[in-house]
């Protein structure tokens, strides 16, 4: 059994949606469907929870709505049209909208969360009838029948654990199972949105609940690239990946999940398979817990930019027992994360995103670091960029640091930090940030170029 | 001024303590000597101070002592003898021994720390002596008329703070001054030893004292080498090198110096110099604040074995405020000391001299990682060694990464672990303990022996 869930995009016109279908029927292991809101039809289009939003901002600022709600209804309708489904649907959708503005908007917070979540929910009824249409049994769940119960952050829910045995009942429902992402229901009965990618959450819960044997999640791109395309042209797909080198490319520059929305699905040790809707028959990546096959050490390269770092070094620092937990004590008290902190004997420094460093943040901490710990030095580096070069493959490698630092020092690029834990599943370079791109470019060259992968 | 300590083996028998005299009398400059007990003069001889530590441990025990005190005298005799000095300086020390030995002993400690630093004090005297019997003005300095006081932790006082003020004042007095090594006096009046390597930090403290121009310490080597000859045979020496270099050095095997003795002469900026009493006109080794010369990205290279690591992952860690800081308190709580924590985005390794962990504590600490902060996965590597490349000038020089690991890469050593620095004083690299040797032999083919410096 798979859950497929389909981004915004892939559910942004009729066109689309027939796709949709055509992907879901291919395959009998498709069975929950997970759909997002009706997203952007072309670059300059607005996604259909963008213009939820601001309804529900407006109405409650008593601002004249008729033109938005228009333009809301105007998105089913023109997929209605083109599905050809009757006009019922559209009515049932517009009624839903006007009942959800007209709520008691006590908690302006929790007011805008069941608009927002319509989108969704309302794509997933309209769908589930358009599947009917089309003569494939297909069912709409509601989340709050269907038991996906969640904490009441609005905007960051989180699932609680007893969902994942009421959603298990899934498995025995028949037909397909269209069910909106994004949102789950309070104990109290209350609608409550995920974060950010919060159809992902969706999606990664269900794969959990059923124990489905693959998590597929449709978007529209083939898969996740080696490298980022703004940085290298036309770079190398990824076929497969494991969770954890993931999280290391995500980490700095891959968004292709938001880094929770896994999380579910990856305890449950279930792949996710990252396909194009546009492309149903190319691979797509493949995340997975182990990977067996190996096409070389590294599977990718990703930078980020906007770090610091904030060097110490004192004479003997080394045998003095306490001296790491204060000086962390005078980040943490500064209100400041920090990333990493390599150290020397008698050196340490701090690599922190310099955004959360204002001059007066700066000034206070190098004080308190050279007067309550007595450093000898004390040297903030800005405009550090790092770089993560990523691999499983990596950690029995003779040889991918000399590669990796070869190609660096051959562009004239000089290493300002290297961070590799006994993991080697990626190793860290720091670099200033103009040398970014070219030390990006170079590390593809080695890895991905020279060596046919 | 110059502040000249010399070593036991610089004192060993008449012969050596001739090459003292003609080293000091060499350069005006040269005005406070600092002098160590006799030490051995052939390799299974036994040093005056273990000697009197025998001698003061045996009296208590109400041990015959006869032989052992026998043993020490003639040490003083065959000196006395071969230096042409009348037998009265001999009978002193005798007499000066027979009553250290009577005093009260309910405190077994503090009795046995006045008989440990007879021997470097009767040596001053006698050294004293000599100079002066050769016709140059020499004084012996007690260290209680000159005022270094320190604390009571016997056999590892600290220098008190008001010592410097009292021995600035060595600087105005006439004639070479003779000043035993080892210890200073309570402010009750009581002998107390420093730790290891004491006569270093007495040479240091005085230089401090006095702002020497320049801190000389006699021994019996041509000075730093680049490498450990054991590892490597008839390595380079080091011309020049700072504190921050030696103190990396010194963390893995280099034993120039305890690391504390430098401290007072670090704190003023005085240059120390390494000499050889066999070899004084060998320029010996440099050691300063700030290099100036510079030939070549690497000074020295250091290695030291019996390091295990804790690898931890958890998919997320990265995200979660505390994690770290938890992680080490398990650490700590088990009485652990960390030596360097290399991340990568959802794992952290801790690296520790594996002779703490017990195989009961080990179990325990990767338990409490597991259940107390859910990690996914905890792996402790045994039986690593950490490899330091070492030099200033590194910091700035592309490549220098590029070429140490590829030298480890064509002997097919792998690196386990790196770890840098914003500092790039040093580079460390974790390789297993079965690849030390191979892995220090070609790091310093690479740089001292492939690229002459």
């Amino acid at each position: 059994m798979k859950v497929v869930k389909f981004g915004g995009s892939s559910l942004s016109s009729g066109e689309q949606v027939k796709k949709v279908l055509q992907i879901v029927v291919s395959d009998i292991e498709r069975k929950i469907v997970v759909v997002s809101a009706p997203g952007k039809r072309f670059a300059s289009d607005t996604k259909v929870t963008d213009l939820l939003i601001q309804l529900g901002e407006y109405f409650l600022q008593e601002k004249d709505v008729s033109e938005l709600f228009g333009k809301i209804i105007e998105r089913y309708e023109s997929l209605a049209e083109e599905l050809h489904l009757s006009s019922n649907i559209v009515n049932r959708i517009r009624k839903d909208l006007l009942c959800l503005l007209e709520r008691d908007r006590s908690n302006p917070e929790r007011y805008l969360e069941a608009i927002k979540a319509s989108g969704e929910d309302n794509n997933a009824k309209l769908i589930a009838a358009y599947f009917r249409n089309e003569g494939i049994e297909a069912h709409y769940i509601n989340p709050k029948d269907a038991g996906l119960l969640v904490t009441d952050e609005y905007g960051n829910a989180q699932v609680l654990p007893h969902s994942y045995e009421n959603l298990s009942n899934l498995r025995h429902q028949p037909g397909i199972l269209v069910f909106p992402g994004f949102f789950g229901y309070t104990e109290k009965g209350e609608v409550a949105t995920f974060s950010r990618s919060g159809s992902d959450i969706t999606g990664s819960i269900l794969a959990h609940a059923v124990n489905a044997s693959m998590y597929e999640n449709f978007t529209d791109v083939d898969g996740v690239f080696s490298v980022n395309p703004h940085i290298v042209s036309n770079p190398k797909g990824i076929r497969e990946l494991t969770y954890r080198e993931m999280r290391e490319l995500s980490y700095a520059g891959f968004s292709v999940f938001h880094d929770e929305a896994l999380i579910p699905a990856f305890r449950a040790g279930i792949p996710v398979n990252v396909k194009n809707t546009n492309n149903p028959l190319a691979p797509g990546t493949l995340i997975v817990n182990k990977r067996t096959n190996q096409n070389g050490p590294v599977v990718g390269i990703a930078s980020d930019n906007g770090f610091c770092s904030i060097y110490v070094s004192k004479y003997l620092m080394n045998r003095e027992i306490g001296f790491g937990s204060r000086l962390l004590g005078i980040i943490e008290e500064n209100g400041l994360s920090y990333e990493h902190t390599p150290s020397g004997i008698d050196d340490i420094s701090i690599i922190l995103r310099q955004n959360q460093l204002t001059s007066n943040i700066e000034e206070e901490v190098i004080n308190r670091i050279k007067t309550e710990l007595n450093a000898d030095e004390v040297i903030v580096e800005h405009d550090l960029a790092l770089i993560m070069v990523v691999g499983e493959g990596m950690r029995h490698n003779v040889g991918t640091t000399a590669r990796a630092s070869s190609a660096l020092a051959k562009v004239g690029v000089n290493i300002e930090m290297i961070n590799q834990g006994s993991s080697e599943v990626s190793m860290m370079f720091g670099v200033k940030e103009a040398d970014e791109r070219k030390a990006v470019q170079a590390l593809y060259e080695e890895f991905f170029v020279t060596v046919p992968v």
